[in-house]
């Protein structure tokens, strides 16, 4: 296994163990008494049971039952203070931890990790307060100020929000619907000027490999294979970001999916049917996997765990020593007692069941788009090298089909990622011959103000453009190509009825413009 | 009130607010279709209610009651999903958050702030995830890489482990009984050469300013107005980091304290009992105050809240949005649950009771120090300007009081700070004459080797020290009093025997060096 310390930063490098803990391996001595320790006394917690009432994973969901729920939909999860009271003391998650988190729950992250990815090399784990706080951490390991950091060609906002007032700049990897181009990554790599990027090579690949937020992209599995022997060959950190990894769906049938009933596989087909994550391939322990219980338990638990190499983990321990210390113990608790009650094959089917229910979702909107519009396969349509698929609408002479927008059937995430095309749509025309600085986002933005106020909200697809640097924001000088902006489409939240209308909204514009 | 923007660091200025956010004022509209948002679906949170079981601010502590606790002793805390439980609705506290926190439990943080400091100018609130995480953020906001930061003379090595790596130093204030020297202070402004220290002039005062963390020292009022003229005059920002602010106890009498048996004041005269913040005093809305539950309710639910001028709090709340989000739902859920049960003034009940028991173990461990030692007052001490009292040993002739250590009594907190007097151990002339290059810090690890040995554990004071730079490490590089070195008491945990048990050994070992 290589060397990666070289990875570490300036400032992670520089952080000390804290003096402190160094006394906590004396404490355990028989017949110590320990004057040394500043935590408050625990019969001062004014807390003495909590209890959690959950489902159990195939019960009916929230809101879909009506009144009590017989005893076999509910697990009682029951927490409360001192050994006696049989399986977890709670008094243990109302007291300070150690940074890493409770030791049984880090267990727990293991088990899970060894069944799902088995990680070909040696790794390690420790709990976070959610994805958000782990990817700071992760810059907060690997970046120095200035630096260019790999991203997908459109992004994750939040993720670069963290890092833009570092200096920090996207070096964005084009893709296709089989996720970024390993040929344009090894370009990037491979002429990376430093005199004239300003900065070294870029050493750190962010990831949201499944579900991409935004385009709803899942790489495959030899697109994998491709990307990883470029991080070996080229020195990188593979960051995976992949809260969407269960979230894994077969592809969409306009005919065939109204006919889908839940049936929930056995954990082990289950596991066996996802694609293989970028931790499953890690021979040399470069991935830092950061995974979530926000989308398969709920966000409120603001908790995660880190996956991986020792060396790594253990500087992401000193910063959480000093950053955020343990995530908060009511979520430890409850995490750990709901897996004492469903056990991990349990959790294992309650992800199916997400599943199910997101890609219902998903078909709902690509239902929507079938209902609104003329959808063809790329190679079919007005636009032939796009990819995936292409809305059309029907010209002023209701005849030829007019293509207003392509994308790619998510099979995984939450979101559907459009790609509009402006060529011939004479109010962008307009603005175009206006001179507009960047015609295509200020078409883009009055056609989000006309959703508006139409009553559909989309999210702009600017919102996702990799930050690059001041000069670097129009459309022609982000080099995107001419005449086209994205939208985001999330099936998430909105019901069946809520996506019909809103889709039949969206298509009430384009008609106004496009016709 | 004067424009403080000029403190925002350069990071922090440029962190621009997450565009995502901007759509939400749309989302509200009458009739509005979102395919904009990525939240998970209410339905899909495996949670129907959650309970907890506290007891009321006056029963019986977690411990002291044994079986079953009668109905007025507890408080059952029960929080469902939807409107129609009542109360509040668990699926906001499982669902992500704005940042900002939960709006009804930053209206109860504003309430108790009103209360309890009635700050004299504008404020806002944000919740944050506990002091830790709350000072590095706090951190990002304020100080450059290679600042000074001014700290109390001895300081809380959490807080300064988290900036050493970017490079930040301390600029220690001298301290007496009533808390760090105005006049020093002013002089450390006035005299500052940023030439020769190679940095600008500090502007940022972190403080623990109620018992100290080590010091246990409560910077009197009077102290208090003069540290803040001198902010207003030197453009500082104080940092109000004050976790054991209920923590304030009368004077310690070895006689009396026997006799004390718990009483609650009424709400405002325990307020007006308490010694006013910063805040209270902070006309120029200079002060940022860190408010933490940790101590008050358990540290567990890993959550606080800022209290700063409006321009801080929006940039702590950038911050926030891309470095750690909302605190844990289930312990925001927990903490409005708790006071929409105990009241305002259930809490202020509460947290009377908890001084009354750190006050009690307060009691212990000086009783301790006077069954152990001759404890003098330090006029009347073979070391007459020591602050406090000292405690003595008789020399080897039964006859002279040699002083062991000096210690003031901790009017607040958790901790006793001591200071020990090397002059005259043989032990420590025989490091001083092999010529060891900090014979202080040598004796001082052997004497914290020979209480280990026997079983009783102190925190080495030189935890404390503050960082000014590797060439200042030394008892003589720090300018630090020759022949002494610190040690810190803690009495929150230990049991009465233990404490008493404790000390005796600490004194035994005292008897072998200095008899």
């Amino acid at each position: 296994m290589p060397d990666l310390s070289h990875h570490i930063n300036r400032k992670s490098k520089a952080r000390q163990p804290s003096p402190l803990k160094d006394i906590i391996k004396f404490m355990g001595q028989d017949g110590m008494i320990s004057l040394a320790g500043g935590l408050p006394h625990p019969s001062l917690f004014p807390v003495e049971h909590a209890n959690f009432s959950c489902i159990t994973p195939l019960a009916p969901l929230h809101g879909e039952g009506a009144g009590t729920r017989p005893a076999g939909e509910t697990a009682d999860l029951m927490i409360g203070r001192g050994v006696e009271s049989g399986g977890l003391d709670l008094t243990q998650f109302l007291q300070y931890g150690s940074g890493a988190g409770n030791r049984q729950l880090i267990n727990l992250c293991k088990q899970l990790t060894d069944k799902v990815h088995a990680p070909p090399a040696e790794y390690d784990c420790i709990l976070h307060p959610g994805n958000t706080n782990a990817w700071a951490k992760v810059v907060g390991l690997l970046c120095e100020d200035d630096d260019y950091v790999l991203v997908e060609e459109y992004t994750y906002p939040s993720a670069q929000a963290h890092w833009i007032p570092l200096g920090i700049r996207a070096a964005p990897v084009s893709a296709d619907a089989d996720g970024i181009q390993a040929t344009h990554l090894r370009d990037i790599l491979e002429g990376w000027d430093e005199k004239k990027m300003g900065a070294r090579r870029p050493r750190v690949l962010y990831l949201v490999a499944v579900g991409s937020n935004p385009t709803g992209i899942t790489i495959s599995a030899a697109r994998r294979c491709e990307i990883y022997a470029l991080s070996v060959q080229y020195d990188l950190i593979i960051v995976e970001d992949d809260p969407y990894y269960f979230l894994q769906y077969p592809g969409y049938s306009p005919t065939a999916q109204s006919a889908l009933t839940f049936k929930a596989k056995e954990p082990s087909d289950f596991i066996a049917s996802l694609i293989p994550s970028f931790l499953s391939l890690d021979v040399e322990s470069r991935v830092i996997r950061l995974e979530s219980f926000s989308k398969t338990l709920f966000p409120g638990l603001r908790l995660g765990y880190f996956i991986a190499n020792p060396c790594f983990i253990e500087r992401l321990l000193r910063a959480t020593e000093v950053e955020t210390q343990d995530p908060a113990g009511l979520s430890q608790a409850f995490i750990l007692s709901l897996f004492g009650n469903w056990g991990v094959d349990g959790y294992l089917v309650w992800l199916q069941r997400l599943q199910f229910q997101y890609q219902t979702r998903r078909d709902w909107l690509l239902n929507a788009f079938f209902a609104n519009f003329t959808v063809l396969p790329a190679a079919d349509s007005p636009i032939p090298d796009a990819q995936g698929l292409v809305a059309c609408v029907k010209g002023r002479n209701g005849q030829d089909l007019r293509p207003v927008f392509s994308f790619v059937d998510p099979g995984a995430g939450m979101f559907v990622w459009s790609k509009f095309y402006f060529d011939g749509v004479s109010r962008f025309l307009e603005i175009k011959g206006e001179g507009a600085e960047d015609p295509e986002q200020e078409f883009a933005g009055e056609l989000w103000k006309a959703w508006a106020t139409k009553l559909v909200l989309l999210t702009p697809g600017s919102y996702y453009h990799p930050w690059q640097g001041k000069g670097k924001t129009t459309t022609k000088a982000r080099g995107a190509e001419a005449q086209t902006a994205h939208f985001r489409f999330s099936f998430a939240t909105p019901t069946a009825e809520q996506i019909a209308t809103g889709v039949e909204r969206v298509r009430e514009v384009v008609d106004r413009y496009w016709a």
